[in-house]
């Protein structure tokens, strides 16, 4: 019962998020600069960073109307960073269709990323009031580390040599810190003070990571048709994941020589990906992830032990959802 | 002698902003983001819109130092927009060296431009205080303003008929908004009241769209020695300018004929500029855009009639300098 009263606030929750981010760009001209926004603004999403957004203003004593358009900013924020990566990363699909520089072309995309962000912060403004520097530093930060975030990626990409610490780094900057800035923003505009702002930040950063890892676990483990996608990508794409660096380091003999062979050759072919996932198995990395995201989920759980118990349910369902998702 | 005083507190206040601007993206990490950031930032320009800032705040009676982050915010601002708009025309020179998606490629630069956009507001953010909403509003309406000149600007490059009037609205968007930007945020950092804001944002705006015709009307009429380029690459390129547009709106026969094939052809050879410069000194445009950038020029002093003398003197002088630059 519980888990039907969230999850249909939830519900109905994202959808006024995606009323005022499909308005947003909605009659704005010229149309070649916001029919691309507005295609990958209305394309889905979970609309999770919103979420964080909305609960933490609640969690502090605030309420949902006092941070709509800062929730719907940081999925503005969200989607600039999706638009630039996919072209970074000459990616053909996103949600589903088609990622906006392939629908349209690069310079559009390019534009198109840069006018969200603008829009972003437009609609942070809207909900700012006696503490706009505040919000708008925190905002600003989150974006300072996912550009750091999004360039260690880049460069793990032609390194050969990269630790676990250094991608929990690299995690900590292109995804946990904005949801770390979508709860201290939240907690903010709610009107919370400073161990009720640090506290929530605190849970976003930690569930940050776990959803993180969780997404580079459920990419070799997850099931096919619930996923969506083909089981193994990252392998395929030769990425650094959570679970490939930790193979590496636990790995010795054969078995490192062939994990080695993914970054020297970039990938791997799609028929090689359930041998690798067995090397995973008999390496335990899959058990390490889980243990890690246990453990990120937990520290993120404690850390918000200061809210009442209402909130704290809430929080600790948003936890759970997020580990046993399945997409 | 006027002119000296104003050249050396030009010279010195310049010195200073390039220095913020070097410290701001020094030692910072990771390397592969900062460098290019850095590359750019400390590849001269005019410091044209931070001279803006500061001299607004001035005008108000604040001091310089109220506002050289922000001087240096919008600097980085306007750097940002060069990136991208060199990615998006494919750009191979900027200020006598390699563009930045040239000297390192086009995913660098999409996030070393990011990632200066996002330093700007850091970088902003910290000489606000009380008035920190509505500076940052400013600001962010600038950037949207040139989101929007930028689109407008690649629209017209296959319309085969962009009005005059349209050109104008898309410099006011592209260029102009962001000087008169300046001045607001200037203004207000200095704690100026309303109707300075206003009256320097206009000075700002109209200043802008100055600079801009003058721009079109130097690329074909400068002396190329202390210009730096080659006359009329702005034809070449078939590029809409305002001399280009004005020619078109009042040739006939075969004038038309030959400014259509511009169109047509995306441009012309470098061997065929001084045959449109004839048609351009026959129809009068030179002077017309002469006339234009005088009219504007006039309008924006009219709207700073309202400051003290000496203060009255410097926006004259900058306004001076700027119709009488060679390049």
């Amino acid at each position: 019962m519980k888990n039907l009263k969230y999850i249909s606030l939830y519900e109905s929750e994202r959808k006024k998020v995606n009323k005022i981010l499909s308005v947003s760009v909605k009659n704005r001209k010229p149309a070649s600069l916001y029919e691309p926004s507005s295609y990958i603004l209305n394309s889905g999403g979970k609309r999770l960073r919103p979420l964080l957004v909305l609960l933490s203003a609640k969690a502090v004593g605030g309420e949902f109307k006092s941070c709509y358009n800062a929730a719907a900013a940081v999925e503005m924020l969200h989607n600039f960073t999706l638009v630039h990566d996919d072209i970074m990363d000459n990616a053909d699909k996103r949600r589903g269709r088609l990622t906006l520089h392939k629908k349209f072309d690069h310079n559009t995309a390019i534009l198109a990323g840069d006018s969200l962000l603008s829009i972003a912060y437009e609609y942070l403004l809207k909900d700012c009031n006696g503490n706009a520097k505040e919000v708008i530093s925190s905002f600003t930060h989150g974006l300072i580390e996912v550009c750091e975030g999004q360039s260690l990626d880049t460069d793990f990409e032609s390194r050969k040599n990269v630790a676990l610490s250094e991608y929990i780094t690299m995690i900590k900057k292109k995804t946990a810190a904005m949801a770390e800035m979508c709860c201290r923003i939240g907690a903010l505009l709610g009107g919370g003070i400073k161990a009720q702002v640090n506290a929530l930040g605190n849970y976003g950063l930690n569930l940050g990571i776990a959803f993180q890892i969780q997404d580079d676990l459920l990419d070799i483990s997850a099931d096919e048709k619930e996923f969506g996608k083909t089981i193994g990508g990252d392998l395929v794409e030769g990425k650094k994941t959570f679970l490939f660096l930790e193979a590496l380091e636990k790995s010795r003999g054969e078995d490192r020589k062939k994990l080695l062979r993914v970054i020297e050759q970039k990938g791997i072919r799609r028929n090689q990906v359930s041998s690798y996932k067995m090397i995973y198995e008999k390496l335990g990395v899959l058990d390490d992830a889980r243990r890690e995201i246990r453990s990120y989920t937990q520290k993120a759980l404690r850390s918000v032990n200061l809210l009442d118990e209402e909130n704290k349910k809430i929080f600790k369902w948003l936890a759970d959802s997020l580990i046993h998702r399945t997409s």
